[in-house]
């Protein structure tokens, strides 16, 4: 073990899109675990959009990270040292926390990890929070019906990947939005989606009405922008829009106008944010139905592993930008389940 | 009975604000009731925001009214002559149709109305389309909970005044919207809503933020515009809006912008429109709850009725910008009711 923890700070809020100057790569003295606590040696950090959210200083759900606190994050890793009976040096777990190496967490907060079951990294992907969003944001608020059209925005990412694989497991149409032919090519052959298009290259409205000859029922929203307004008017009668998230827009200085909502009243639109943390309580029963179809390859993912925690500013500044293909995850150490 | 029918066409589609010339008085001849339809002499004809919709050519979810066709209306008036074995001349009606002074129309469709449970022309407004609006509206979308805050747009209207009046029974604190000090008072006053901001005389969102010292949970959305954009940012974290209407826009010939949606995903907000007539099953059960709380003073309207078909198109017109105070009700002809 080194006895010195390397971690990322946020060094100043980012207005508009962040830069490696807003954050700070330093050394720190090793956490020390307090009685009922674990030190985890990180081995996968997690890179995720809402992280953008925590470093502005909007009122939000959560709390934002402090000017010089330690970035925010959920990290896969080792026990390391243990002072709760229920973990032992050794085991793998999901609840680190941090952009750091190391981190000293209570026990309560974790969950071991068997290797056997998925790779460790899958926890953060797939198995994890993004996998989970997926999964209730379609069961409480987009409830695909077979025959339906869905529509998910940034299909190869790590939330509208499941979205899409799970919506046409309920029998509907999908149909993807990505940034890219490689990741449209991937969504459709690997995931398996009825089409995706290319949001780079095409009049996304013509496309859209080309791949959706019945229109929209869900969409999935993940990113805002010019996505958003070319989807938002093609919505079906009682079509249901499912507030993820709005990457595109979260640089933004000033918001950009929405869509005019009178079309809501007409067509009994719902329009429905959400917030994975609030459904934690699911986690287990995600899992559950998830890890299966993981093991078994009905369900499929992708990951973008970035080698080096100093390398995470960058690829998180990158992931605002779509540069990212598949969950963005760092590598923070040695996984001693991959070796060969 | 006459043997003319006073009738009021749709003479062309509107551009922007609706003109009395887009609307001809004429004469027709009396319509003729086939087997299994009833002659209708109309005494009250319903005048309602949702009209504009069905004179633009936008596609909806109900046909619009044709260029040359008898503007739609929902009417109270008496059997005059009746070829259903379940109607008699001389019984009161809900269901006789159209901007016109008699309708034959299907027996099937018509509500026989008892003038001892209540005024004939409140089966058009508080106990009729209007309150039932208010009623579903509250039930699938807005569920307000003892305690939170609504806030009602358009509040002295046939919606608005129900939508309030049936949050206060929830236990809701309950701010009003409207137009003109008159009506403000008479929703603070007679309604009995904590409080009513006139929307033409102050800074509407500081006008808010004081009468909603605990923020606002359920938006009822009648008008869109100015007050949609003062209220939206006021909403509260799982906040509903209850798209109703959106009147202040109807006459807009190029859409607004709408708000930014990214907020709907960190407060987890619920914006949801709905049509009543989807509902009409309910009608029974809201006016079996509605009606003994009308008889009993506890459910207050008011009425703004207009003498005359011919004023109709320059009633509905000022509808369109607000000028009618309560329910706007064309007075079509005798109300034997209501003679002293």
């Amino acid at each position: 073990m080194e006895n010195r923890n390397r971690q990322v700070l946020l060094k100043r809020r980012p207005t508009g899109a962040p830069t490696p100057a807003d954050f700070e790569v330093t050394d720190a003295p090793l956490p020390d675990p307090a009685e009922g606590e674990v030190l985890v040696r990180g081995i996968y950090l997690s890179l995720d959009p809402y992280m953008r959210g925590r470093i502005s200083g909007v009122r939000s759900y959560a709390q934002p990270v402090e000017v010089g606190a330690v970035m925010e994050g959920r990290v896969v890793g080792e026990v390391a040292r243990s002072r709760d009976p229920a973990f032992r040096e050794g085991e793998y777990v999901l609840g680190g926390y941090g952009w750091q190496l190391y981190s000293a967490v209570s026990a309560k907060g974790l969950l071991k990890l068997d290797p056997a079951e998925a790779p460790l990294s899958a926890a953060l992907g797939v198995l994890g929070m993004p996998g989970l969003t997926a999964y209730v944001g379609l069961d409480e608020i987009g409830k695909p019906r077979r025959g339906e059209t869905v529509v998910v925005s940034a299909a190869s990412g790590a939330v509208g990947a499941v979205v899409g694989q799970l919506s046409r497991r309920a029998g509907t149409r999908v149909v993807g939005i990505a940034g890219g032919s490689d990741k449209c090519r991937w969504v459709e052959a690997e995931l398996g989606f009825d089409a995706c298009i290319d949001h780079r290259s095409a009049d996304l409205g013509i496309a859209l009405d080309r791949v959706c000859p019945k229109g929209i029922d869900v969409y999935w929203e993940n990113v805002g922008g010019a996505v958003q307004q070319a989807v938002f008017p093609r919505l079906n009668d009682f079509g249901r829009m499912v507030m993820c998230g709005m990457v595109a827009e979260y640089n933004d200085v000033e918001p950009r106008p929405g869509p005019n909502l009178t079309s809501a009243v007409r067509k009994r639109l719902k329009i429905q944010g959400f917030i994975v943390s609030d459904q934690w309580q699911r986690f287990g029963e995600y899992r559950a139905m998830a890890a299966p179809l993981l093991k078994s390859g009905e369900l499929k993912y992708r990951e973008d592993i970035v080698d080096g925690l100093d390398r995470a500013p960058e690829a998180f500044i990158g992931l605002l930008q779509g540069r990212n293909f598949g969950k963005l995850v760092v590598k923070l150490g040695d996984d001693p389940t991959r070796r060969v």
